[in-house]
């Protein structure tokens, strides 16, 4: 193509990935050029604004580093991340819903028995957690792979205080032969995504809040089953409509029950007000064929 | 929103914007959202590839520096620059026509008075440029500054060279009373684009060249009339079907026409073959009302 210009662009751009031996890339590299190129006409994107994206670009790459990554944080809050985790996890009505998997997560978190407490000397209230794991079909998930990790009562996880030795807020754990499960920690309490950077930035100039409502992260991994991504959101929280990364699903939303000091459910005695939550997790077969 | 699926994940983020007070920016981060999302619709992107695009994302920052621009090199390489510049110069017929601006301007450049040599000691074979600047009805525009700038023999500019003291190949000077120029350059040759980072890895991926066809920078302002952005590309250029940033307009292709040594058309004696390049400029008219 010799004579470029708006309308004939994109066609020509297109062309040029005509060889490419990928066929998947190739699919994805057209869809791309074509939105990228729709999005600049559609606003007639002036040199001005086009170069102010170069810079937000720029300086988000600049901003990440292995404690932090910002480019995940703008997908999060543009809805990326979790029309991503939708597309990819369609299950049938009945199971557990998915939702965004955060940066918070970490391998080889600490492991626990049934009935631990995986926020020992953490800052926040108490709460008993219990439910059970089962399929779609009611049978009970022995054994399956539990992973729960949340913030404390100032919004921050472990991960995020820079000399904390050891993990705190988060463990891994198995369900019991029945598919019960029952863990001690904190109250989940709601906090505010990082906001030094140019996501906050960004968030700023569009009159939004960076806060997430308090939630409790699991993963929970069993043979047979696909790999289940979570939260579980706390009812009442004033962010389960305006959650600065749009995770919020109805099914995910429970009460943490409000009780007096007094004996828990795990029998024990606490000197202070206490909560319970019960939630229970629904599994999805693998289909035969699919990888887990 | 509290049941956020990929349905109606976009209207959700796109609902969040509403109280936005700057129009601009809600028209502009509307669409951007709307692509976006279409796109991963679209193609149903899988979590890894969402997170390979993470990653070539933040590597493609943190490449960037005072030096390197990788952003606008992802931007050229897949048309958007091309496609900008082209939705912010529209000219009526007969105008010269606008194109990529290009990384490897830099402000400041030496001047020149005309006739002057602009490549000294620059690698090449010597060329002699000339034409005139005038506007669309015919007139001359005299006193308009000129700036050129070109790669040498070996593909490369005087600024990607780490030790090179002062400028070279590069230069400003005003066309004369009626709108005319000359001067004395290198002839220009064809050059890959930066090609040893994340966009090189892309080129690569797309069964794409990096190169660009030989050609000749302008920057072209004079009062009252929209400031000119553009190339002369030299006719028979290999790659003037393939340009790696979609730059190339059929009006814009010139001969660069080969002589014996002899007598230059400055008058000067030049011991080895030359080139000499006819190039005339047209500028637009600044229409009432708009800034230059
Ligand atoms: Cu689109
Ligand atoms: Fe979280
Ligand atoms: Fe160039």
């Amino acid at each position: 193509m010799r004579n470029l210009d708006e309308d004939n662009i994109t066609q020509a751009v297109l062309a040029r990935h005509a060889a490419m031996p990928d066929e998947r890339l190739r699919e994805i590299m057209t869809s791309l050029v074509q939105h990228l190129h729709s999005f600049a006409r559609e606003v007639k994107l002036t040199e001005e604004e086009w170069f102010a994206g170069i810079q937000f670009l720029t300086e988000t790459g600049q901003i990440c580093s292995d404690k932090r990554q910002e480019f995940i944080l703008l997908s999060d809050t543009l809805g990326l991340s979790m029309l991503v985790t939708a597309l990819n996890n369609r299950k049938p009505q009945g199971c557990t819903e998915s939702t965004v998997f955060g940066p918070f997560h970490v391998e080889g978190s600490p492991e626990y028995a049934l009935g631990d407490n995986v926020a020992e000397g953490v800052k926040g209230e108490p709460c008993f957690v219990r439910g059970t794991v089962r399929d779609i079909n009611g049978e009970p998930v022995p054994h399956a792979s539990m992973e729960v990790w949340q913030a404390d009562a100032d919004g921050f996880y472990d991960v995020q205080y820079e000399h904390l030795e050891a993990h705190q807020g988060r463990g891994t754990f198995r369900s019991g032969p029945q598919g019960e499960f029952h863990f001690r920690s904190v109250r989940a309490e709601a906090y505010p995504i990082p906001y030094d950077g140019t996501v906050g930035r960004m968030l700023k100039a569009l009159s939004r809040h960076p806060w997430r409502p308090a939630h409790l992260h699991f993963l929970i991994k069993a043979e047979g089953y696909e790999t289940l991504i979570t939260h579980v959101f706390r009812d009442g929280d004033q962010y389960l409509d305006s959650d600065a990364v749009f995770g919020v699903r109805s099914s995910l939303i429970a009460d943490w029950v409000w009780h007096e000091a007094g004996i828990a459910p795990d029998g024990s005695r606490v000197d202070v007000p206490f909560y319970t939550l019960d939630f229970d997790f629904v599994l999805n077969p693998v289909q035969a064929g699919k990888a887990a």
